[in-house]
């Protein structure tokens, strides 16, 4: 029998374990991956205390930081939740007094047709995963945000022309990620415009776009990056009857409970840190979450 | 002009700076010393990404972090703020748009007798900075908190003998904490027992007891470090008429604004982050500010 059991693998889940085994909780990790949203960016500078320092390494450095302060860490995906008012029961075998989630979201789709038929044939979600493939290619990215702006920069370093296709005016990234990208000669803007259609062969070829570019409504593209942003990870908090926002983010207070006693959330799933979505916020959500379960635990 | 001024220097600070100067905001962060209360923290362990560090080398790395980033740092205290409505003025010179205050908390004293004659000559605040000088010295530690136990563990890998002394029958410090100290041969705990006295000639040499410990209330101590919490700096704060709690914090929303247009707070001295201060929260509620901050100034 756990104390706590953390179903999640990223920054909050990690921030959670070193503060509960800290308090003594006997404590599990469940995750299907260590590691959330943050193994996509590759270059990391707003994280205080490391000057730059990649996703992966960030989340190398807290998963021997879990283990080193002695929380258990199982990489299972958690599929159900038992629970009957004081135990909790995972996949039917893990037993805990309290359940903290911590599941991000998934990546969102732009759901055009040849989408889903390219993936890995030129589609990509993870321009840090797939990057490297694309040396001396052409490719596009699609999106407006951060996670855009940082595909973009990365691939600009890889591939030998980007274009960024948003169906705004303007990025809505960082200004100076944004600024950076217009500095940077590989890369160009495509504003106003949508992509409708992935075309190809064995391997993607080219995008519909709604609008002419240079002419042309085809854009011919070795690679499309798709970073429209992304969906909270609500199957557990729905089974478990967890209340949730009108944008399904769940709802906690100011010590990161739930409506649901001994169930605690944390990191980009929850209506916390006023909703800023950051490794910063993460972090500090799970620390809090701890200190909560462990608040609890004592009366 | 800057867009905005962080009066502090502590993490919560630093992680403001940083992420401001990232939505391209003109900023000066004003500070009589780098670094807050973290700097007495010789083994940090639970700031996620560092197994472990101390608050010294974090604050190295956030400073280095944030003159990268491209924010002015200035070694000055303010003194006074003024402002218009519009324009702030501090100490008389540096103008902003907006102002953070990440002022955080100093340390509170015992105001007993001797304490303030024996400061420098027995009496510390700052088991970091003067632990060392008590080499196979017998020390005492007056509290019962986290900073309490890590001055005592910090005092027992140079003096031969440490003292806890605690008005209460156990220590609020973390479980993880208590424990190491429990198992550690060259610490001895004095429970329910105040420190009436400092007594001693050139230096301190003994502290007198509200109870008696091994039949007498005279302890003879070579040094007393006193880890009794810390009070909320709130000069500026009262002079600007921002709203305050119960407990002298500065009231934030959940977006770190005070109760004063573009007056923002973040760290120790907010009722943020559910009242839990740590360094993990700090960074947050900075990272929060400075976006609360971009925002409302893009309005």
């Amino acid at each position: 029998m756990y104390d706590l059991i953390i179903i999640g693998g990223g920054p909050a889940a990690m921030s959670a374990a070193i503060y509960a085994v800290r308090y003594r909780l006997k404590t599990l990790v469940l995750a299907s991956v260590l590691g959330g949203a943050i193994l996509e960016a590759h270059d990391v500078q707003n994280y205080p205390g490391f000057k730059n320092i990649s996703g992966m390494d960030i989340m190398k450095n807290m998963e021997e930081q879990v283990r080193f302060q002695g929380a258990e860490i199982k990489l299972e995906q958690a599929e159900n939740i038992m629970h009957d008012g004081n135990v909790f029961r995972i996949n039917s075998k893990h037993e805990s007094k309290a359940v903290l989630l911590a599941v991000g979201t998934k990546r969102r789709k732009l759901n055009i047709p040849g989408e889903v038929e390219y993936i890995g044939k030129g589609v990509s979600y993870c321009a840090t995963c797939d990057a490297a493939f694309f040396r001396d290619k052409v490719v596009g990215v699609v999106g407006g945000s951060n996670s855009a702006a940082m595909a973009a920069q990365l691939l600009s370093e890889h591939s030998k022309k980007v274009y960024v296709i948003y169906r705004k005016s303007h990025m809505r990234a960082e200004p100076a990620r944004v600024e950076s990208l217009e500095n940077n000669p590989k890369v160009d803007f495509i504003y106003n415009t949508n992509v409708m259609e992935v075309k190809g062969s064995k391997f993607m070829e080219k995008v519909i776009l709604d609008n002419e570019h240079d002419g042309s409504r085809e854009l011919a593209l070795d690679g499309l990056f798709i970073e429209v942003g992304s969906v909270p990870s609500i199957t557990l908090a729905k089974l478990l009857g967890i209340e949730l926002d009108e944008n399904k983010l769940i709802k906690v207070d100011p010590g990161q409970r739930t409506n649901i006693k001994r169930i605690y959330a944390a990191g980009d799933i929850t209506t916390g840190s006023n909703k800023f979505r950051q490794v910063v916020t993460a972090v500090s959500e799970g620390a809090i979450a701890a200190h909560s379960v462990y608040t609890d635990l004592k009366e």
